[in-house]
């Protein structure tokens, strides 16, 4: 596995369980993953280092985007199985390649933009055409001084039309080489200054039609492109309309509830799928599945307040990524399962604001 | 954590979760769980390597009970904080000290006997002091001679009086430092040969008087030898009659099943325990849980039969250990979820047929 963050960190558990040898490409021996499981340490960006780690393994996949393509085609010239291929990988790197090679499915207008005089109504949205994430790489535009802002520092960017949804959602999906595919049931994502801070699954607002039309969507661009793995589609829902947003090639935060919230986790099938084992089954342990993300605050030490939310909630379960503590980073997340909404969502908002110090102990 | 084999294999995923840092004493690095996470190399009989070991850790506790009781004993003059501690690991390590320990608890009949003519009525239970496991060090004994020809052997055995039980079931115990303490549901454990092939959990014949008293005992005990950590208490029973036969203080084989089958594993209990943390909700997360033991078999490879198992049964999960495939040794185990009891069990132990070669391919 390419990457050794907290992606890589989960999988370690599902690759123990099933016997798979799991070898990290780590930068450093202090990543999440890399701290707790084998790695080798080496960039990424440097081909060599990326053959060399190659040769000891039987598939390579991701845990993130940023290797860069000529690597994984250079890769699969040297015959090594790579999975998702360049081919897939390409439309979770580049948006405007994703926008293009989907223009048969929902998706917001969109134009590739290298001047502001281009757009003539506002607002819109901007977005890097590759790199960007957690709401990075990505701006609201309100004028054409504005674009021509952003413009200045990157370029080129990809402009969407501004969808004025009701809420999000993502779908994530896992493929085989066989094609064998499973989705999960879809998860409403809710975020605050671009970056999601709980999901709740299933979506609860999403009709049964509408749910199954989200995962029949995933399905159809996951054979589309081809994809070998686990993808996130990310989607805005806007009254009985879908618009696809992002897509992700990989574990992501949004499959983050399957850890304990579905019979097989996203890890896990990411790993059969790519190994191109028999998929498991995705079906959920629980009717609802409610998982917050422990966002960096003020505080270096959360010992205590970890004390305190152990011993008030025994069912609620933890992932630490035991990453640096720096004010609005991800550096874990609880999942909590249950069949009363208002109580689940309260106890782990409760969670989050205890571990980011927002309540006072 | 003394010892690297798949009971620690299977504690890396709690301690990544709780964010722990587990580190392992192995007695090579091939060993299952020394293969896939931070450990040391060492001999666990030897004082200085485990000192070394200890000074790198906060908290030591053990995945079996064959490090020499002297060498935890010098530890605890160290001032090195062991749990469970030497005062309670005893009654795992020494069988006869347990019979006298637990003599006010519902016990076989029993006595510690180095010649045979002190034995007048047969068939009785023979057991070696110590070391014994998975039916080793244990003898049926019909007469004095063949009890003499058990004790030149072994200098000193525990004679137990032959219960002629209905069934056999554990109870799985967690307590902390702070007295705190847990229980999963009582679970069969069904042996052939002296060996656990399958666990039912809940205890399909257990009346819900009898698993309260079970539960109930195993509590009292955990709290009269003051064990932190988990325990297993493997019971007889007879009609209304309850029996103690063995104790184990780790995680222990009868608990595989709450890896997936309770919201808190018995490796993420046993984590938490030893380090004071408060412990987790041990409920089920289905109606029945069921357990099969995967033994060696004569293939050494497994591969297709678990491709087969893997597409038949979506649902069943695996643990895989990694061991060496010898015949009839543990080499992993599968869990499968549900509520009905007949289907579960056959699906099982078509999983364990197939896996074992009896079912040819």
């Amino acid at each position: 596995m390419i990457g050794a963050g907290q992606l890589a960190r989960m999988s370690v558990a599902p690759a123990a369980a099933l016997g798979v040898n799991l070898l990290l490409l780590a930068n450093n021996a202090q990543e999440s993953g890399a701290q707790i499981t084998n790695h080798v340490v080496g960039d990424y960006k440097d081909l060599e280092t990326v053959r060399a780690f190659s040769r000891k393994c039987d598939v390579i996949t991701f845990e993130h985007e940023l290797i860069p393509l000529s690597i994984v085609k250079a890769l699969e010239a040297d015959g090594v199985v790579v999975r998702p291929s360049s081919a897939s990988f390409i439309f979770s790197q580049d948006k405007a390649a994703m926008r293009e090679r989907l223009s048969n499915f929902p998706s917001p207008k969109n134009a590739v933009v290298t001047k502001a005089e281009e757009v003539r109504e506002f607002p819109v949205i901007a977005k890097a055409i590759s790199g960007g994430y957690d709401g990075r790489g990505v701006w609201k535009i309100n004028s054409q001084t504005e674009l021509a802002a952003v413009l200045k520092e990157v370029g080129k960017v990809l402009i969407e039309e501004l969808i004025d949804f009701d809420y999000e959602i993502a779908v994530m999906v896992a493929r085989s080489p066989h094609g064998q595919a499973t989705t999960w049931a879809p998860t409403q994502t809710i975020q605050r200054d671009g970056i999601c801070v709980m999901t709740i699954t299933p979506a609860p607002q999403l009709s049964n039609d509408l749910s199954e039309k989200a995962q029949r969507l995933a399905l159809d661009i996951a054979n589309e492109i081809g994809v070998i793995g686990v993808m996130a589609v990310e989607i805005f829902v806007k009254g009985q309309e879908l618009f696809i947003n992002e897509l992700a090639m990989r574990p992501h935060n949004s499959g983050h509830w399957t850890i304990e919230g579905s019979l097989t986790s996203q890890f896990e099938q990411h790993l059969r799928a790519v190994l191109d084992l028999p998929l498991g089954n995705p079906q959920m342990t629980a009717p609802i599945a409610v998982m917050g993300n422990i966002l960096g605050g003020d505080k270096e030490d959360m010992y205590r307040p970890y004390l305190h939310l152990m011993a008030r909630t025994p069912e609620l379960k933890f992932h630490h990524y035991k990453k640096e503590v720096r004010p609005g980073r991800k550096i874990g997340h609880v999942n909590l399962l249950g069949d009363n909404l208002l109580e689940l969502t309260q106890e782990v908002q409760h969670a989050l604001d205890y571990m980011s110090g927002e309540i006072d102990e």
